[in-house]
């Protein structure tokens, strides 16, 4: 039974995904909205016994400053929130705010480092130092609140990519990495000598203090093979990577349909535009290049042939947090003759993820209620890439997922 | 097994769907094109056992003149299908032309009447001479080329909506009508005093010559609950209505994933521009109103809720068989924020078509050799209008579909 | 030189148009607001007198009831003005609500008549008695507020159309028609004995009372000819009709570059979706002819010749005041070969049509000063089916306007 | 008055645009064909004396080997040219082969020099004697069909950047690089030495034979400050550069709207996705980056501020010589409000330069009679980065056009 009280730690959490979601679950609690983008709200999940609204304490660690309502003035004007939020929820807002800490950057990238604040980053020595700031915190956040479960929620800028082959896939190898001295500022670069970035140490505080991982960001340092392992070892549950939002929601829906109908695809081009902070941190062209490998991969197994495809994401500073994408299709039907499926999605980004947060959340809980452990794969819906699941059209990431939590 | 030939009765046997047909299963002989757009040779169905390309044998009924060459010349100018194919496949397709026969026109509409011609129009006294006359004719292509099995394909283009209410119900009723004397032109139009139509009577003609029906039109007037009864009876299957080929497929496609997640479908509008014969009795506003109905039910039943909907279609000279359909979806999102999708679809009609046609075929065949009878439902991924199956999304559908066949 | 102070007075005071009007002008005022959106502050017009924002004064008819500040209200949720306008610009409004009187309705049609509220209309019983009323209304508005010169702008909801050639087209038979009994509700529809409706009515009270008009609608009763004698008689000036914002403005754009180039025009359809007071009295059918008839005529002469084309306009409520225009153009290139360009146009509406008002009003003003008279021809580049002027492209009349202006 | 005949010696004549250009003035010659394309066959222009169909005479330089037919019947299957052009033209075709002869590649960069065959190159030693090379091959053009004016058009795959201010402004300066021995093989790169590329020695060929030029292409060699000081001193005409056929004629159609309407545009984002060989020469990222350039100067300038702006080209295999271009405009109307016009233009690329180079040809025949000499500014409406002329709206520069011809 989802008794108790469920914390939820952000990390980024004064970003526009989790003012989103501060905003939402305040909204929700009085009964002002609809539960519209909550896919736990669907008749399919109704009997599902999952935490309720004010079952949900939020905090995290963010590495700027301003507080919670500032970010959602920003976003009311912004049209993500509704006109007037930010004032009418001022009090649920500053509550949280009360519960987040100076979080830690590590080999986080140049993008993200001009948005810290140096007062909002821990100092840290060597990694093990951060991942024993991360869990302290987390533990406090726990015994304050009366916590029964925590879920950690990823839901930062993207870093730049890592080398994925350069990281550890056994526990003593990660370990023995953790007391390599980080250099004398933690926004340096010395990414050469340890591939352990930010969100590596995040997630390893997370199983330090007992927490569950969502993984909402393309940072692929959270879900190396060896922490895999150490969040199974634990008997801990996480899932991840990068909230299937857009574009990417819309391959894994349209995919299937070429592939059943024989459809052949020659071509899938895909054009992101995007304004906010995300898209400025990924107008960095590292960071970009760790996104834009999310959403290459699905087509070619849903399609059994890989197209020629082709994916940019492009920051267009006044759409703000509205992406545009335009996919122009090229496929060929009967005896080879090409048609066209072009579609323009306008969708507001933190409004989309916001709720697949608060829905990964309630999940998770679930999970940690019934002891899971590893990756669950049946999350996959949520995600570009997903753990510990093959990837599939987006309705039969959906029956699995309604399997799973209706079992 | 898939023993002997099979015997495919075209209505419409010299339109664009019906040429495609004839031309594709030329070019599939011969191996010179790719199975694209056939769902039947999807890895899915792999192991399915179904008639071979040269079992397959076609004829048909036509009231219009001139031959299949000079239709596909037409299609080969349009990009419907490749340049060189009327020349190519021209034995092939005088093969088909020998078994053509005069068609019957009932209450078929000035647009239908409009391209007929009366030399190739079967004069009937009486509904039942028509129903008779169809089955002389296909008992004949039976007995002509030793077919083991026929099915009989509408493609003809969409008569005037029939009110459904007016239709029998039982077979008594039904036949009782057959008798009605039909005006001395088989073009008059007195539909106020008998409902059937011609779609009506080449069912029943296809039972009385035990043939299985696949019905790829918006008409109404093959798939009344009579008609129904009498194909239970005789122990034969048949399959409607409407074929699934473009903005609707995408539609159930698309609803599916906005349900999932719970987004809100304020408003669907779709506009439908076409050029071809479809599109000149499409212009015709009664034909309209049939094809329009077919395409506005579905929204309702896959997302819970129906939203502001509008179809349109316009016949657009110019674009021939290339039909192009925008539609522009506006739904709400998470605390109610509005978001749109868009898309177009530029797809050439009678190829999304033909491949389908020989689907069914195959598939109806397979039926035949089951014993099936009555509506087969596991064909609803093929149709608009599923008969025996209720509404659901494109992926589901194609789910149940494999396992029909694959079981 | 614009000395002294100039009145606006708008039918159709409290809609859409009129309500960003007044907020816009209050925000020029105090210099909140940059002058996107207005033709008279491009560098083009810079040196032309015209009046400054506080030489302007609002006021007008309206049907209905409420205020100013509460349709600004609406406004704000919709995102045409700016969060807080209604607040801030609320003494502005109610200043300009101090000067609205009771409009009349006459023949106006079902839809308006919806709208209306029966103490917001001044009852009259004859045409002659709602001109005197008008003229009365704008004279006292003169008087009240020291004005050097009036302009009547015309921006309330579309009338059904009428049958121009019953139109009188002759002083004497306008002036006959004048004393017709109207029937004893404002709301009755007896059209087949008079065809005279408001909008011809306010325009006669405009040059009674010694204003300039502007008729910013599709409403033709305003622009007939004899209309246009007793303008010209009385030395006033008057232009119109239908602003250009959206799908036209580009039609007038483009099609001179398809002529250009000699790219030949096959088909060009539009389809207009739209959710607000506009949209739901175009869902009428006989106003949306009104509308459609103007927007289809221009073409034909861009293009040299007609193109197959279709215009619809479709009532979609959860745009509110946002058009969404999707065009759809086949041409042919050299050789035939056929070629398609498709734009999508998402506007608001009333932010687009309230600063060509200001600019209207403005220039109008210039031409009262010069003592110009009848049809203002050189004010073409703003209108869909301008008065005194034949069609031309977009930036062509931009040119004669710019001409006019500066000489 | 266009007396005799006038030689057109294009540079890349195989290519598809020469192709096009060949089958084109063939079917115009034999009245096959509407003049579709063509802007000197325009009422605008319809009285200026310019050369006639069969006056005109084909030849030109090629790197690739194969035949014109052998072009033509690659064109026929992509649908740029009719189907059956190819045969129906062979003898106009190979009458035009005869006259191809070996071209030169200098510095031309990787991707060019892939598609070369070292049969089809002429060897140099110098760049002057390429030069040579290229003026004997025109002469000798001339001679052979005794024609009283040449015009050399650049229609050959856009080359590499260089670098504008290492390009010599003094006819001395120039003159004196033309000595510097090349490398042993003419594909060899050792531009760092030398900025001159075969575009500059084909200009160079033009003048020394007494010829026209006309580039098409973007390649910037072709129109340094030395080399138009060398067409003023022989008294011959030239123009370009880089031909204004798809996406950049639309930005010069629209953003004049948006000026003249004081829309103010915050963003203008153009993807263009194109297949054919020059889809694959600008994959190579040195000759991407010479067109974007090429394309983005325009807004600021018809703007009067230059929005954020991102132009990207993608070679999209699939498409062919169908170019796909999506552009997204984000633009700020009354008190700020933010709205947006998206367009996708589907034109066939060949097929809309072709009848411009035959355009350009004609009027420069005109300029060779008028004995107009230097750049022709007045021919800026074809082009995208016009010499001799400030960039303005398309439709300016039309009225300039027709002024200029009919003066």
């Amino acid at each position: 039974m989802a008794d108790g009280k469920t914390g939820v730690w952000l990390i980024g959490a004064r970003g526009g995904v989790a003012t989103t979601v501060a905003v939402g679950l305040a909204a929700l609690r009085r009964g002002d909205a609809p539960a519209y983008g909550l896919v736990t709200e669907t008749a399919a999940l109704a009997g599902v016994d999952l935490p309720a609204w004010d079952q949900i304490v939020l905090g995290g660690h963010e590495v700027r400053g301003g507080t919670l309502v500032e970010s959602a003035r920003e976003l009311e004007k912004g049209r993500v929130i509704p006109v007037g939020a930010a004032e009418r929820y001022a009090d649920e807002l500053a509550a949280v705010d009360a519960s987040i800490r100076p979080g830690v950057l590590v080999r986080s990238g140049r993008a993200i480092e001009t948005f810290a604040d140096a007062e909002h980053v821990a100092a840290c020595a060597t990694p093990r130092e951060a991942v024993q700031k991360v869990a302290t915190d987390l533990r406090a956040f726990r015994a304050a609140h009366d916590l029964k479960r925590v879920v950690m929620v990823l839901v930062a800028s993207t870093e730049p990519p890592v080398d994925e082959a350069s990281l550890p896939t056994e526990i003593e190898a990660l370990d023995a990495l953790l007391d390599d001295p980080l250099s004398d500022s933690p926004l340096g670069d010395d990414a050469a000598r340890c591939p352990l970035r930010a969100s590596s140490l995040y997630a390893l505080g997370a199983v330090e203090a007992g927490a569950a991982l969502v993984n909402f960001t393309p940072s692929r340092g959270a879900n190396c093979q060896a922490i895999e392992k150490i969040f199974f070892r634990a008997g801990l549950p996480h899932c991840g990577a990068d909230g299937k939002t857009g574009e990417t929601l819309l391959k894994s829906t349209l995919a299937p349909m070429f592939a059943a109908r024989h459809l052949h695809v020659d071509s899938w081009v895909g054009h992101n535009l995007l304004g906010n902070r995300d898209g400025a941190v990924l107008a960095d062209l590292d960071h970009k290049k760790a996104k834009v490998q999310s959403k290459e991969q699905l087509l070619a197994s849903l399609l059994g042939e890989a197209p020629q495809s082709h994916v940019s994401i492009e920051s267009i500073d006044s759409l703000g947090d509205w992406k545009t994408a335009w996919d122009h299709v090229h496929f060929r039907g009967f005896l080879g003759v090409p048609m066209t499926l072009q579609f323009t999605w306008q969708g507001c980004d933190s409004a989309l993820a916001a709720p697949l947060v608060i829905d990964l959340v309630r999940l998770m809980d679930l999970a940690l209620r019934r002891q899971e452990k590893g990756a669950i794969g049946a999350l996959a819906a949520f995600f570009k890439s997903p753990l510990g699941a093959a990837p599939r059209g987006f309705v039969e990431e959906t029956q699995t997922l309604i399997e799973w939590a209706t079992r």
